[in-house]
Formats: structure tokens, C-alpha cells, sequence
């Protein structure tokens, strides 16, 4: 058995990543009844919204699900209140120190998963009790740590430290990227662009069709002073990137940074002046599908590259 | 059978990837011994030195094994003539259009590989006729592309367009790491750091101690305005960080790399004001051992592993 179905009561070893303005109830309901583990990004969402979201989701599903919470977030405690409340039992934290939450969290009977991005992390997020860990590579899209390790260079490096189940999040998209990243040591996957580009992402359609459009190189991960982002380079990146030849200070980029960018650009569409967040794989990335057709593509992959991995005996000359 | 064993008489789909000051015929003729393809990493080499270590290597293994020619390298047309004279049989060319030298060369009967990090190179390279390609990902050590891209996302986007074998490079290290670049899509994998750290490796000492010593995050993608290269953070790369936030122009970092870096760096030792190039695994690799031991723990690790990977029909709940 995989630690991960076990930790979630689910069928495959998938977790969908938790993204503002992308995942709300329809797109982790309809995860969860594909066998995976949807998740509600609650970063993007009022207290009252949240609330709702859980309830339209356990509606939706009598699968399990789970809600990320941004440990950075000004309602943190009123997120964290209400996750009790609705009986929520998975929660995935990230961007802060899982200490404060963990062991609260847990007398709940909620398990806690962390996010992380190094060694260092991971090793804080054990000391916290955390029943398991998303380790995210460089590759991968929205927030992330400023060390750009890769995922095929941090998992393996995370497997040798933590005994606990290891979610790897990055790149992955395929079900050849999965089968790669359960052999580096993960347990499961965690997938977010991806599901982007499905009928049940709540991304307003430009972005999802700019997802499905975009080439190689058409992401980077900058805004390392304020918070290391990974996004598509429109003309809102570019403005950053400008500021920087200028030798923009903290302040600067804040102030052009300003409120609500990544709502404008995920949720309203504005390609433009709007922040769109999303990995290095939107490069592979070419069809708005189903929640479940992805799944199954994604599954069906995984089986078939497997039996195709080749034994080295069998290749001795 | 592997296209890539077939295609270099080789035992293991395993490549050592030529690195300057770091792979003359001790580490190249090792490889090939050990089952591999050596490469002799002619970057840091005069044109007679190059003859020297050739005739070497042939003395030293009857085993296959291989030379890498930077394109950009000023001596370049003296190396391609020394290589022919010489019989060697198998050419890396790397950093510059793969066009120039492929047709007169496998004309030669010499089989051509070029080294690239995106999709417009590896279709430039198909339009050359090369006979393979190495796909090296972001976090490889030396001379890199500027567009980032990780080994997991490159690889599955250079599969999907091209048919001929793929060596994957960038962030392997072990045979999980091996086993994932080969569940990825990747015929076989280029190996540059770990060898690094072995007895058979022509780097100096210190050098060899300093990969085995450093820690996550210790290394990065610079210089990306002159020939972009990951290197280890030093005083020398600290130097360029500073220059760079006084806005320093194209020519101030040309005149701050000045010449002779990577020799004093990696060859002499010197590992404050020399060029450390290596990769993000370097965090990875703890001990320096033979070339026959680093080929055996890595492709023991890939059989194990292999075994290991879970199909997901056993999981079912």
C-alpha cells in the first residue's frame, strides 16, 4: 500500500495543488471524484467564501478533500477557525512556519501536510509533526523558495532526510513526469497547472486558453525580495523586470505590485496587467479537458511507462 | 535494446559528461572501463594536449569513449582535425549551431551528439543530423541555456518532438535520479558532477573536497548576459552579484572573468577567486570514491528502485 492513499483514503496517488483563483469547490470536488485529492485554495477567498466553498464541496463529493491555507494570510486564524468548524480533515499549509498550526490543527483529527522548498524546511516541518510534506521544485508555478532547487535534484535529497510520506510538486503534468517523480522517492504527486487548463478550473477562460498557448521560456520566477513567484512574462512582468534595471527598491516593487493583481489576471483575464501563475510545464500543456479525462490520461501514462522502464540486465552487450 | 548502448558499444546508458579541467583520459578512460562512455572534455585543452590525451585514453581502455568540442572554442578547427586524425569516434559538440561541423564529420564515420537545453536547439539539431542529443536541464553545472528549464520539463518536451536518442543531463546523480530520467522519456542520462568527486577526475583536491562539502542552495546560474554557467557560490561569484547590482555593463563582467578562472578555480584550487562549475547535486555528493564504485552504487540503485515503483493498480482502495 502507498503511505499517500492510506494518509487520504483516496484511489491514486494525486493531490491537486491548491491555487489562488484556480481551485475552488469545482475543480477539488470533481478531483476527488476521480480518485484524487482535491483541494480548495483558500489564499484567494474571504472567511465567508471559504466557508461556503467547503459546503458546496461536500456536497459535491463524499470523497475526501482538503483546503490549503497560505500561513502568511491575514485571516489566517479566522481560515483556521472555520476549517475546524466544517469538519474539514486535510489541510495543506504553506509559506510560514508550520509550528504555530500543526499540533492544533491535529487535536482536531485534521491531518497537516506542509509545503516546502529545502532541506532546512523540511526538517522544521518534521519538528512540527507534520504527517506529511509536498517538497515543490523550482519548476513549479506561483509561490516558491528562492534556493530554485529543481525537483529532480530536491526529492531524492528530501527522501535521504524525512521518514514521513513526500508529495513531490513541479513539472509534473504526465503521467511520465509522475512515474519520474516516484523515482526519486516520492509517494505521490501533487498537480497544479494542469488542472488549469480543465473545464472545472474557476481561472477565467483567456488564461486557461493562454496556459494551453504558451510556449518553452514563457515563465520565471521573480519578486524574490517580497515573495519568489513563478509567472508568465506579459507586460505586468515586464514592468518587473524594468523596475529591477532600475534598481528598484523593496517599496518599488510593491507599490507596482500593488492589490489584486493575480485576481485581474486569473480570474478576470487580463493577460496584461494581470499576474498569471503558472509552472514551466504550461510549455506541454495543449487542451482544456475534463478534471477526469486528465486523470485518466495521466494514470493510463504512468502504467504504460512503467512496464517500458528498462532493466540494465537486459541491456548488457 | 537501448538505442543509446547500441549506438556507442556500451554496456550502461551512461555518459560522462565532459567538463573542463575536470575529464582527461584518466577520468574518461575510467568510464568507458567501468561500462559507461567517457568523455574527454576538450574545452580546456591546446590542441597538443588534446593529441596527448586521446592517444592516453586509447592506451588506457579498449572500450569506447568520446570527445567534447565546444563550438565557440577558438582553436576549434585544429581540434576537429586532431579528432579525425585520431580515429576518435564519438563527438559532443555543445554551445554554438550544431550545423557547422556534423555533416563533415560523421563523413569521417564519427557519430555526432550536440548538447542542448530547449526545444529550438533540438530541432536545430535534427535539421543538422545528429545522431542523438544530451537535454540538459537548468540545474546542471557549466555552461547552460538561459531559459531555466529543469530536466523534468525538458525531457518530456524533447520526446515529444524528436526520435532520435535522448541523454538526459542536469540534476543526476544517483540511480533514482537515473531512473527518472529514463521513466521521463530519456534513452540514457550524461553524468558530469558526481564524477567530479572521484579519484580518477583531474580536478584539484580542494575542488573535489568543496562538492563534497556544499549544501543545497550553494550554487547558481550566472553570467547569463556573456555564456551562462552554474557555478558555486564563492568570492568570485559574489564579486559578479555585487557588479551586477551597480548595473555593470556586458564588457565590466568580461573584464571581471577575465581569463584563466575555471583553471585557477578547479584546476589549481583556488576556491575563492576561481570559476567553480558544478551542478545543484553537488549537495548530494558526500564521498570522493573510484569511477567503478560511483557506475556500481548508481546502476545497483537504478535496479533496485526500479523494482520498487508501484503500479497503480495495486493500490486500489
Amino acid at each position: 500500500m502507498n503511505r499517500i492513499n492510506e494518509l487520504f483514503g483516496i484511489k491514486y496517488p494525486i493531490i491537486q495543488g491548491g491555487m489562488i483563483w484556480c481551485s475552488g469547490w469545482e475543480l477539488a470536488s470533481a478531483v476527488s471524484n476521480a480518485g484524487g485529492l482535491g483541494i480548495i485554495g483558500s489564499g484567494s477567498m474571504y472567511p465567508d467564501v471559504l466557508r461556503l466553498q467547503i459546503r458546496k464541496c461536500k456536497q459535491m463529493t463524499d470523497k475526501p478533500f482538503g483546503v490549503n491555507i497560505p500561513l502568511l494570510y491575514p485571516d489566517i486564524e479566522e481560515h483556521v477557525k472555520i476549517i475546524i468548524e466544517e469538519g474539514v480533515k486535510f489541510i495543506f499549509t504553506s509559506a510560514g512556519n508550520p509550528k504555530k498550526y500543526t499540533s492544533r490543527l491535529q487535536k482536531h483529527g485534521i491531518k497537516v501536510v506542509h509545503v516546502i522548498a529545502n532541506k532546512k524546511f523540511a526538517l522544521k516541518s518534521i519538528e512540527a509533526g507534520v504527517d506529511a510534506i509536498v517538497a515543490e521544485g523550482f519548476e513549479a508555478g506561483g509561490h516558491n523558495g528562492v534556493e530554485e532547487i529543481t525537483t529532480m535534484c530536491l526529492i531524492p535529497m528530501i527522501k535521504d532526510i524525512v521518514n514521513i510520506p513526500i508529495i513531490a510538486a513541479g513539472g509534473i503534468s504526465s503521467g511520465r513526469a509522475m512515474l519520474a517523480a516516484i523515482a526519486l522517492g516520492a509517494d505521490a504527486v501533487q498537480i497544479g497547472s494542469r488542472f488549469i487548463a480543465s473545464n472545472e478550473c474557476s481561472a477565467h477562460i483567456n488564461f486557461k486558453n493562454k496556459v494551453v498557448n504558451s510556449d518553452e521560456g514563457e515563465t520565471d520566477l521573480t519578486l524574490k525580495e517580497l515573495t519568489a513567484v513563478r509567472l508568465m512574462k506579459n507586460k505586468f512582468y515586464y514592468q518587473i523586470q524594468d523596475a529591477y534595471a532600475k534598481n528598484a527598491s523593496k517599496d518599488d516593487l510593491r507599490l507596482l505590485l500593488g492589490r489584486g493583481r493575480a485576481k485581474k489576471g486569473m480570474f478576470e483575464g487580463d493577460l496584461e496587467e494581470g499576474e498569471l501563475e503558472v509552472g514551466q510545464v504550461s510549455a506541454m500543456i495543449n487542451k482544456i479537458i475534463s478534471v477526469e479525462e486528465i486523470i485518466k490520461e495521466i494514470t493510463e501514462e504512468y502504467e504504460l511507462e512503467r512496464k517500458n522502464i528498462v532493466s540494465l540486465k537486459d541491456l548488457g552487450l
